[in-house]
C-alpha cells in the first residue's frame, strides 16, 4: 500500500521560523514528499504571514519540488485532509511575552517565556486555543498528527491529551537537539559514536550518554561542560552549574535547569538585563523586525543566516524530522513530549513527559527510563504537579487553582507579592484570557492595576 | 497474661521539658504504671539533668506513686530492660540552634530549627546519634519502643527505620495536638464532636475535619482561621495564609506551611526578629535559663506555668499518651510519624509519614488517606524527596548529596550563596559532624570562614 | 449538637436474617436509638417479609423500646429520610443459587455462592439492582449510609463506589468476626488480649495477630489451626490447609482461601455433596423453610437458636455494630469492605478492599497494611482484577468481558467447557439479566440449553 | 574509536542449536566481525559438543571468514576477554525434561518445559547455575554482555539481575520472531509494512500491530488467526483461542497463552500425547539423535534443514541479531526480556519483562507500553508474582516458597496432589537441586517415591 504525498498545515504560519520549516521539508523531500503546505494565522499576524508566505513560496520555487504554499486566516479552510498539523503560534504575539517578562521582573521575580510566572501565563493563553484547534481537527482531519512546538510545549501537549482527548500529538523542543549537537565534539567524539537517553519534562530534562562501546560517558560530558568546552548559545558565562552539585546529579541537566539549580544567579542576570539591554522579548522583537525586513526581499529564496541568532534553532528541524520519521516509519531516536506510559515510573502513566523515543508509523515509542534518585525525583514530581495545576487553571479559569500553581512554582516566592504578580498579569493579558473574565472583572473592581513604571514602559512600546 | 509495670528511659533527660513528661506520666498512672524512670544525658548537659532530675523526683514524691528517677551519663547503663525509650535530646544544645538560625539569616535566608538550612543541619547532627542509640537498643532492650520527639522528628524517625532497620519507633509532634485543641472552639464545637484526619509529613501536614453527623466541616475551620478565631501560639498576626489559596487547598494546612505558602512574609518576619529581638534560639535560651532557675527551687514539685511559654507544649503529653495507648492497647487516635505503608499512596510505602493513626499494642495503625490533588501532591513529594536526600547526606557525609538537599529545599534559593551557607554551617558545627570531617577539612583549607559579623556575635554569646 | 434517633431501611427485609438484625439493634439501643425500621422486599418475597416483619415487630414489642416496623414493596416509599440503608437482598432468591451451584457442578466445576462461576453470576444479577437502589438514594436520602451485606459483598460494594459514584458505603462480612471469636480461645487467650489486622478482599483476606505485649502471635494461631483447635462452622474435617504452605504464607488465610489453596479437595467435596446430600443451596432452602415455620409462631418474640445453623451468623451483628459505630463515632475496629486509598499499596487506590478499619462518624478509616509478599500479592492482584472484569461485564452486559472474567477466575478452568457453563448460566438466569438480553437471545437462537439432567432436576424442584 | 572484533563464548555449546548460531554469525559477519568462538559444556555433554564443535568449525571454514572454534569443559578457561556470553545450556539435559513432563502428567497435570510444574523445576535447576556463571563473569569478563536463551528465559534472566546483580543481560525467545514472520502474510501485508509492539513476560506476552499508515490492525491479525490463516508450527488444529474471548482481549496473545486461555483443551492434548506418541521431550530426544547423526558427517558444513523441525527455530537468530545490534548500535526493534523500568507500569520497575525494545550500544531500550486492562493485568501480575516465588525458592531452597509457587501457578491445581507432584519432582531431580538437599532427604526419609508406572518408564528409557 503506497503512502500518499502529504498535506501540511502550519498554525501560526506567520512566524519568523517558517523558513526553517520549509528548508527542513526541502531537505527531506525524498523521504517526505509534500503535496501542499498551508499557513494559517490570525488577523493580527496577517502582514507577517503574507511576507513569510511569499518567502516560503520562493524557497519551494527555488527547489526541485513543486509545492504550493497556501495562506488563510481561517483554519477551518486549511485543515480538511491535513496529514500533519504543526503549531507554532504565539497568542498575543511577542507583545504578550514582553508583559510576561516585565511584570514579574518589576517585583524582582524571574520573568521568562516558559518558566516562572511568564511560562504559566503563556500556558493560560495558549491552552484554550490549542483545545479549540483540536476540536476542529476532530471534525476536519481526524487522522492527522498534531506536531506542537508552541511553548510551553510540555503543558500545551499534555493538555491536548488530557483535556482534548487527542492522542496523535507530540511536543517538540530544540534543547535536546542542541545538546546532542554540541556535546560530542566537546568530549572528542562524533555524534554517531554516542547514544543519548533523555528523561524529564519539557525544558526540564536530564540526559545520560553512552559510547558505542557501551560505557557510560556522562561524566565526561559533565567534565567537558565544567571545563567550558560545551558551547551552544545557552552557555552564558558566569552561569555555570555548581560543579559539586552537578556531579552529584549523576546526569547532565538541560540548560533550563539553571533557573532551578542556580536560582540566585539567573534571577540576578535577568534583572540586570531588564535594567540595561531590555528583556529577552524586547531583544527578540528587534531581531524579528530585522528578519522580516530581510524576508521582504523578493530575491531572497533561502533561509537567511540571521535566523539562527533568533534562538530556537533546530526547532523546526526537529519537527520536520519527526514528521518524516512518522511518515517513513524510520524508528528514529527523537527526544519529544509524549504520554509517559511508565517511561518515568515516578510519575503517573497518563501524564506527558519529554523523553527519548523511537518515532515511526505508530507514533512515538517512549523508552522506559526507570526510577530516578530522590534528588531528581523531587524536582520532577514538583514540576509535573505544578504543570497539572497550571493546565487545570488554564481550562477552568479557577483563580484558586492559578494561585496553587503560583505557590508550587519554585520561581515564584509564595506570598502577597506573588499573588500581586498573578493579579497584574491577569489584568495585563485580559484580552487573551476569557476563561478568567470574572476574576479579572473582580480585580479591576478592586482597583488592581499594573505598576506605574511598567505600565508606562508598556505604553511607550505601544503595548 | 498480666503486663508488668514499665521502665522508661529518657535520652536528653536534662531537657526543660522533662517535668511535662513526668506530669503526663503521673496523670496517666492508672493506665500506665511506671516502675522506674531513667534520665540520660551527656556531660555538657549534666548540670541541667541534675537540676531537672531532682525536680522530677520531687514531682513523683508529691504524687501518690512511688517511682524512682535515676540519672546517668552512660545510656548503656540505663537501657537494659527498658520498655520505652523516649528521645528529646538536642545535639550541641541550643547553641547549635543559634548557629542554624544566624548563619542563614546573615545571608538573607530563613534560619529555622526544623525548616530550611537549619532544619537540615539539625538532621545532619542528630541522625548519627539516634542511629547509635538504636544500635545500643538492639543489644540492650530489643523489645523496647522508641518514642522520638527529637526534631526534625520526621527525618530522625525515618532514619531509624531506613538506616537503623528498627521498626518499633514512632515520631511525635505537638502541632497536630495543638490544632485539635484550638480549632473546635473556633467553630463552636467541642473536641468530642469532631473527627480529624491528618496526612503529610512532620511539620508539613494537612488535615480534614468532620463532625459526628458525618459532614465535612473543614471549610468551617478554614473560615474560622481566616476570621482570626483560631488562637494558638503559632498564629502570628500579619502572617495569615492567603484566603483564596487556602480555600483552594481544600484541607487545613499546619502552621509550618507558612514557610512554604508565605515564603516572602515569613522570611521578612525572621529577618526583622534577627535584627531586633534576636532569633528564636536566643529567646528560648533566655526562657530556659529562667526555667532552670525555677527548677532549682527545692520546694517546686509541679510543672511550673512558665513551661508553657517555652513553646512545644503538648509534646511530652503526646508522648505519654502514645506510650499509654501502646501499653493499654487503647487504639487511640494519635497523629504521629510512622511508616507510610500506603497511607499516602503518592509516596513510596517504605517512607515515613505523619498521619492519623490508631495506636495500640501492635503499634501505630496508620489510616489510609488516599491520593492528594496535584497542588498538594507536588509539595508532599518535593518535601519527602528532600528529606530522603538530607538523611542520605547525614548518614554518608557526602557533600554532593548535602548540596542536592540544599538545592531541593524550597527555603534555600539555589546558587552560590546557598552553597556558601552550607559551607559555613559545616564549619560552624564541625564538632558534631564527624561524618563530614573530610569535607570540613577541605573547606578550612580553602579558607572558608563564618561571616565576620556572625562570628563576632557568636563569640560574644560564648558559642 | 444532638443526634436524632435513626431510621433504618432494610432492603431484602424478608430475609430469614432480619430477626438477627432486630436482635442486634435491641442489644445496642442505648448507643443507637432506632426511630423506625422499614422492611422492603419484592413481590416474590412478600410472603416471607410479612412473616418475618410480624416477628420483628413482636421482638421490638417485647423489648423496652417502642419501634414501629413498616413493610413495603416499594422502596421509594421507604427511603425518604433514611439514615442507614441495609441491603441483604438476593436477586432470584435461593432458587437462583441452586442454579449457580448445579450448573457448574454438572460440568465438574465448583458451584458456589460467592466463588467461581456462581459468585460471578450472583454479581451479574445483583450489581444492576444495587445501582438502581443507589440512584433512588441519591434522590430520596442523599445523606444516608449504605450498609451492604448482599453477596458477593466486595464486588457489590465496589460497584456502588465505582459505577454508582456513591462513597457512603461499606460492605460487611461475617467471616472476620468469626475468626476473631474462634481463634483467641484456641491459643489460650481472651479476645481482649489480641490485636487483629486483616487485609485482602471480601472472602479473600488474610490476617495477622498480635498480643497486647506487642508480639506477633500469628504463628500460634496457625499452629492452633493445624492442631484442629480452631473450631467454627467453616472448619470441615479433611479440608485443612497444607501445613507447609500455610506456614510459608506468614499470615492466617480466611476459610474461603481453601477454594484457592486446596482447589482439588474443595472441588471433590462439592461434587460429593452434589451427588449425595445436595448442594448448599438445597440444604439452606430446607433450613429456611423450617425457620419460617418457626417465625410464624405468634408467640415467638426472640431470635430462635435454629437461625445460627443457617450459616452467616454474625452478619447482621457486624452490620449493627458498624451502624452503631458510625452513629456513636466510637472508632471501633471492624473489618469491612471500603475504598482502598492505599491501605493495600499493591492495588490501585480507588478499588475496594476488605481490611481492618476504625469506624466512626467519618466512616471507615482503613488501616494501611503495607505491601504483601509476591506469594500473596499474586493472588490479591489476580482476584481484584477478576472482580473488576466481573463488575464491568455486570454493568455493560458485554459477553466478551464476561468471558474474560471466567478466564481469569481460578475456579473455572479456561476452555470450551468454561464457556459452556457461562452460556448455560446466562440462559438459566435470563429473567434477572436484562443487560445480557441480546447475548441470551443469540445463545437461544444457537440452541444452547441447560444440560438435561440439570434441567430435569431443576424442574423437579419447581425452579 | 574503532571497535575490536568480538569474542563469543557459548555455554551449553554442545546444543544441537549451535549450527544455527554459527549460521547467524556468518550471515552477519559484515556487521559483526567474530574473532573467536568458544563452546563450553559439561562432561555429560562432551560428546555432543565435540560433534557439534567440529561441525561449527567446518561451517566457518566453508565461509569467507577465518574464525577458530575452541572447545572446553572449563568455562573459566573460555570466559576471559569475552565480549558476549550466550547461554543455551540445559541442566540435566533432555532427560530432565522427560521427568518434568511425565511426573506431572502421571497425575493428570500439565507437564511442559516452561509452563506448570515442569517450567518451575527447570528454573529450580537452572538458576543456581546461571548465578555461578555470573560470578565467573564478574571476575573474568566484567564488560561482557550475557545473552541468555536458556529457558525459562524470563525467570533465568530476571534472576541474573535480581540475585546476580548483573545488568548487562538480555533474555531471548523465538516466539515473537515467529509471530512477526507469520502474521504479515496472513493479512496480506509485508513485514516491512507493519509495526509491532509487544508487552508481557517471556512466553506470556501480547502484541498490538499497526500499519505504516498509523492505523492499528490488531483486529485484522486476530481475524486472520481465527480464520486459520496464521500458520507457524505452534498452531495446533483444534486448539484455537475462543473467538469471543480473543476479541475481547484487544491484543494478540502469544501461543503459550493457550495454556492459560484454553487450559482444558491443552491439558487434554498433552495427556493424549503422553498416552500415544510420547511427551514432547521424548519426541525431541529422537529428533536430536537424528540431528547429531547428521552433524557427524564430515562433509556437512551448513545448517541442515532438519534443525528447523527441532522447534525453537529463530532462537539463535534472535541472539545473533541482538549481538549485532548491540555491537553495531543499530537501534533495531527486538522483543526481549529486560528490566521493566516502567515499560509495564502494572509491574514494579525492577522486575524483568519481555517487551519491544530498541537495541543498541547502550543495551535494550524497552518501549513504555502503558497500563493494561484488568483482564490482562490480572494475568500479568499473577504470572510475574509466581515467577518471583519460583526464583526465591530456586535461590533459597525453601520448600514452603516452592509450595507457594506451585499454589500460585495456574497450571497446578492446588491441593495434596499438587504437593505430591512437587515432592516427586524434587526426588527425581535430586542430582541437580543441591539447594533442596535437606528437603529431599526429608522426603526420602518419609518414603516419598516416584509413581511406579513412571519410575518404570524412566528406567526403561535409562534415566
Amino acid at each position: 500500500m503506497e503512502k500518499k504525498p502529504v498535506k501540511i498545515v502550519t498554525i501560526g504560519g506567520g512566524s519568523s521560523y517558517t523558513p526553517e520549516l520549509v528548508e527542513g521539508f526541502i531537505k527531506r523531500y525524498d523521504r517526505l514528499p509534500i503535496r501542499e503546505m498551508w499557513l494559517v494565522d490570525v488577523e493580527e499576524g496577517r502582514e507577517k504571514m503574507e511576507i513569510v508566505g511569499a518567502m516560503a513560496q520562493r524557497m519551494w520555487d527555488a527547489s526541485p519540488y513543486k509545492v504550493k504554499v497556501h495562506m488563510t486566516l481561517d483554519r477551518r479552510e486549511a485543515l480538511p485532509g491535513a496529514d500533519f498539523v504543526t503549531t507554532q503560534f504565539r497568542v498575543g504575539l511577542l507583545n504578550a511575552r514582553v508583559k510576561d517578562e516585565r511584570i514579574p521582573l518589576s517585583y524582582g521575580m524571574l520573568g521568562q517565556e516558559t518558566n516562572g510566572a511568564g511560562g504559566m501565563f503563556k500556558a493560560f493563553r495558549t491552552i484554550p486555543v490549542i483545545l479549540s484547534i483540536v476540536e476542529d481537527m476532530k471534525e476536519l482531519c481526524p487522522d492527522a498528527w498534531l506536531i506542537n512546538f508552541t511553548n510551553p510545549s510540555g503543558m500545551v501537549t499534555e493538555s491536548v491529551m488530557r483535556y482534548g482527548h487527542w492522542d496523535k500529538v507530540v511536543g517538540l523542543c530544540n534543547v535536546p537537539v542542541g545538546a546532542m549537537l554540541d556535546e560530542p565534539g566537546a568530549i572528542g567524539r562524533d555524534a554517531s559514536e554516542l547514544v543519548y537517553r533523555f528523561a524529564g519534562l519539557n525544558h526540564f530534562h536530564w540526559h545520560r550518554v553512552f559510547d558505542i562501546q557501551g560505557h557510560e560517558v556522562t561524566d565526561q560530558v559533565v567534565d567537558a561542560y565544567l571545563a567550558g568546552k560545551v558551547s551552544g548559545p545557552a552557555n552564558i558565562p558566569g552561569l555555570e552549574f555548581i560543579p559539586e552539585q552537578l556531579k552529584a546529579v549523576g546526569m547532565m541537566p538541560c540548560m533550563y535547569h539553571r533557573y532551578y539549580y542556580l536560582q540566585e544567579e539567573m534571577l540576578r542576570h535577568a534583572i540586570e538585563e531588564y535594567n540595561t539591554i531590555g528583556t529577552r522579548a524586547q531583544q527578540v522583537k528587534q531581531t524579528e523586525a530585522e528578519l522580516f525586513e530581510l524576508y521582504k526581499d523578493p530575491n531572497l529564496n533561502y533561509k537567511p543566516e540571521q535566523l539562527a541568532k533568533r534562538g530556537g534553532a533546530h526547532y523546526s528541524d526537529a519537527a520536520c524530522e519527526t514528521i518524516a520519521s512518522i511518515y517513513g516509519n524510520t524508528n528514529t531516536h527523537i527526544v519529544l513530549t509524549t504520554r509517559n506510559n511508565g517511561a518515568l515510573p515516578d510519575l503517573p502513566p497518563e501524564v506527558a513527559v519529554e523523553v527519548s523515543a523511537y518515532v515511526g508509523a505508530a507514533g512515538a515509542q517512549a523508552v522506559a527510563f526507570g526510577p530516578l534518585h530522590p534528588a531528581q525525583r523531587g524536582w520532577l514530581q514538583l514540576m509535573k504537579n505544578m504543570e497539572l495545576c497550571v493546565e487545570e487553571a488554564a481550562v477552568t479559569g479557577d483563580y484558586g487553582m492559578a494561585l496553587q500553581a503560583f505557590t508550587l512554582n519554585p520561581l515564584v516566592p509564595s506570598g502577597k507579592t506573588g499573588k500581586r504578580v498573578l493579579d497584574e498579569l491577569l489584568i495585563a493579558h485580559k484580552k487573551y484570557l476569557p476563561q478568567f473574565a470574572d476574576t479579572i472583572a473582580r480585580l479591576e473592581a478592586e482597583g488592581v492595576t499594573i505598576k506605574d513604571e511598567v505600565a508606562r514602559s508598556l505604553t511607550e512600546q505601544g503595548l
